[in-house]
């Protein structure tokens, strides 16, 4: 089992120890908001499914928006292209909350990673599935051979409580037509899965199947090599809320972050890496996880440009 | 002289030789307006400046905006990251003239390739070089070894003629102070860069140094690796106007197209294409060139993803 | 009982009979889809009560937003001008559902006449009585002196389900914290609201109050001088979606539009008026009402300007 | 000659005395920033042009905004309706400068008094007449009865040198093909009018003609009965900036105010009003102006409501 990067990652994991001003953790939830900004972890999964790490590498976490990503993936799996009738595949060029788009654009979100289009994704697999968010949390336990992923219900809780924004999203797409599942059931699945617990090796690993070109742990084929790659284009131009051309230009891998304080990125046919610090910048990712990503594809030469 | 790809061009010539409904030319200025939209040409330039082609990749046509890269390149060499103050670099999310993000975000412009952006950039440029318009020029020649390359200055006219929309955003970003250059002054630099006229060939082999990791054709150095690579991600994120997503999803390399029907493409540390055919779609890209791209990438996996 | 104004309104009538292209009915609820566009009845009330019309004055049909006017003017007289730091009182400039100037105004609707506005109104009358609905149709049912006006319940099932448009509206504010009841029972009220149907014969006397500086119909005062005069011109400026100023500008009269078609309008120290037309132009106001108010106020100078 | 309304603009002029927080001068030129935020003055014109007021009511300032009323009723005699073709009579709902709406809304501004719609109210005056300022200057002239208003050309000077956005204004319409002046001849006309200086008893009297339903000073009309109220009109909806509303709110009175501290306003069939001080408000309303209008419609009863 090869490591090849430890060497690097034990040089980021010093290098972040001494950086001054993390942010701060995202606070419009008090289990979210509780967390100690300055943790840090982050591990590096080889394509054949062996991970590493440094820092609090295999501590859990509130995954967040991260699982957008194995969402869109999951339902793209299921009905391919007709997706896109419903959700655009654009950067939104706009805060990750905001209507005025959605308004402008009739209902269609700009991109499934915003929360309007992770909705969008969400009814979607849910109509398929009958079961979105166990749908999701099954492919997580199996991709990362952790049978004890689990949703935070306190969390999952919280986040109805506090979930009038998404509820307000939620309608108006569906007075657009764009949303079928009723509204109360969407969130609830919608919630749930961004209370799933995970840490750094987890995600590292069940991301795999993205620099794999689509192929899953167990050697079968999730996605076609083609949509392997559109969803690493997608991460590229629309992972990071409205930091993505930032994002791109610094770390130069397709990524996606969660207010949990999580990223993961894809280096393609390479490797997989997931860095966890709570601590946010203004515009909702990880302070000292975009850093660390930074000085991966600085040291390394990995960047894709 | 090796032609790595020139099999791949045929295939890709023949199939677009088939391709329906290819779009609008550009019809804001006469002179772009009278092009046949079914023209075709596509170059391919090595990393040593072979270049190479099929349709008529030898064929001289009107740049436009394809010229923005190398403006952002010249500017960066010179005044690096001092300029990230008076430009942004996230994708847009509305059409490309928009003034409402502008607005919003204060006289700072979006991202480099929106024509307000590249406003912007030239104004800096001709600061520091008291010639920008000449300066890219010569730049252009040297890099694609053609001297013979110009302004079109009937174009240049013509865009003056019909520049009310840049004149609006100048004086705009110059009520923020982010505009000093005079502004007949500024719209006249920025006009004759659009008005560049050269081939496939030309542009294929000139944007080699992004490929390169900002070695120029000469082997001097214009921009730094890092440099290099953060011009290719603000061309992945932010290259076509509202359809850098798509394009993304599609093609899923660094791009810059322009309403003359042009985009070039970089594969970095590998290769630099060129296609141009002056068909558009309502976002402003070529429809032709984009096919042509995606099958480039499709054939040859060359994808950065 | 002086009927001052009859000669004017048999005019109006056999003009209004005449006039081509009424517009269409709104259409989002089938029960007001259904409504012939050709039907109209005006009604004056002169200042001691007394009604006559011309047409179907004496006609029910669906208030619709016209008793967003009653429903402010219950709150205002209960709780005063805090009523104002929930709701503004200028002029939306945007059609009248529109999300955007609710996001970049921080969940403070512009005014009480558009749906935001309204909703946050019928949730402070709901905070202060326990009633808001119920509240509303007592007071239209004593000042008109009619106790057969009722909800009609078909209207108000029909609006909720097809409420996800209003549901955004109120989760929206509800994310910035300007509604506390909760969204379900929120809307109960609100669509009651909207489905009280009346006459023009009703409403025209039950605007009385406004007409006479806040005095109802029994002799008792709702609204102080200063909040009465404040009523009539929240409706001049706010009162007819976003054609206020073009209703000022040909009809110069306080004013409040419905999409069931009916108009209320005030000639302060004068008379009211209700006109009632089913078809609406492309900005929701009935297109005959507004004729003939126009009408009125040519033919009678008086216009408040 | 009656002098109906001097006790009560006494008691206002002691009442106004008292006020703390007058607000600041407008600051985006010189000339306006060096006025003390304190000064007041207050005239009322009776309809037979009998003008007397209280405080510095035969002082000279700069009127602003305010001469936009007059440009609008200068050209609105001249060419009737078709000027609503290229102006809207819509309340803006965006501060004063918004670039926004204009985008969305193709080029034709929403009312004459944003900067841009009274742009266009110059240009077409200027293509009738040749001369839009020097017109302007002579209606005023006459209807003051005073020969020696003038422009303050250091003001012109001034509103020049800083006026880029208004320059961004005008070329955006002329990409619209809505102004068709050439721009810098289009703003010497705009920057002239807004440069013209004028004492509160100046403006009250030479506003009369809205108050005698289009009766100039020596009897002719200049305005049909319907436009003269049809100008009322978008003063009340437009006259005050994003605080039309509140303005009607407190007033009730149609009125047009200026960065330069004044406001006229009108007593229909009665008398009409100008009062100056240059303190403004956050929406560029003189805080002691809209004060003392508001006292002056509360203790008389003259709002219109």
């Amino acid at each position: 089992m090869v490591q090849s990067f430890l060497p690097v990652l034990e040089r980021i994991g010093e290098e972040i120890e001494g950086l001054a001003g993390r942010g701060r953790p995202a606070d419009y939830i008090p289990a979210l908001a509780a967390v100690d900004p300055n943790r840090f972890g982050m591990a590096v999964a080889e394509l054949d499914g062996t991970v590493y790490g440094v820092g609090e590498w295999q501590q859990p976490f509130s995954t967040q928006s991260v699982t957008k990503v194995f969402t869109l993936a999951l339902d793209l799996a299921r009905e391919g292209d007709s997706l896109w009738e419903h959700v655009g595949r654009e950067p939104s060029g706009n805060p990750f909350n905001s209507l005025v788009q959605l308004e402008y654009e009739h209902g269609i979100p700009r991109n499934p990673f915003i929360n309007a289009g992770a909705l969008v994704v969400t009814d979607r697999l849910h109509r398929l599935t009958g079961d979105a968010s166990g749908n999701l949390l099954d492919f997580l336990r199996t991709e990362s051979a952790n049978q004890d992923l689990d949703f935070n219900r306190d969390v999952a809780a919280s986040e109805t409580a506090h979930g009038d924004r998404n509820a307000a999203l939620a309608h108006f797409m569906a007075s657009y037509g764009n949303i079928t599942t009723p509204v109360p059931t969407l969130l609830r699945e919608y919630f749930r899965q961004c209370a799933i617990e995970a840490s750094c090796a987890d995600l590292a690993v069940a991301t795999g199947f993205l620099a794999r070109h689509g192929i899953r742990g167990d050697g079968t084929r999730l996605l076609t090599r083609s949509q392997a790659k559109q969803v690493n284009a997608v991460m590229m131009t629309c992972g990071t809320y409205d930091a993505a051309g930032d994002f791109a230009y610094r770390v130069g891998l397709p990524g996606k972050s969660g207010v949990g304080g999580a990223i993961i990125a894809v280096v393609p046919g390479r490797c997989t890496l997931c860095v966890w610090s709570p601590g946010l910048d203004d515009r909702g990712n990880s302070v000292a996880g975009v850093a660390a990503l930074d000085r991966f594809t600085t040291i390394t030469g990995l960047s894709v440009f």
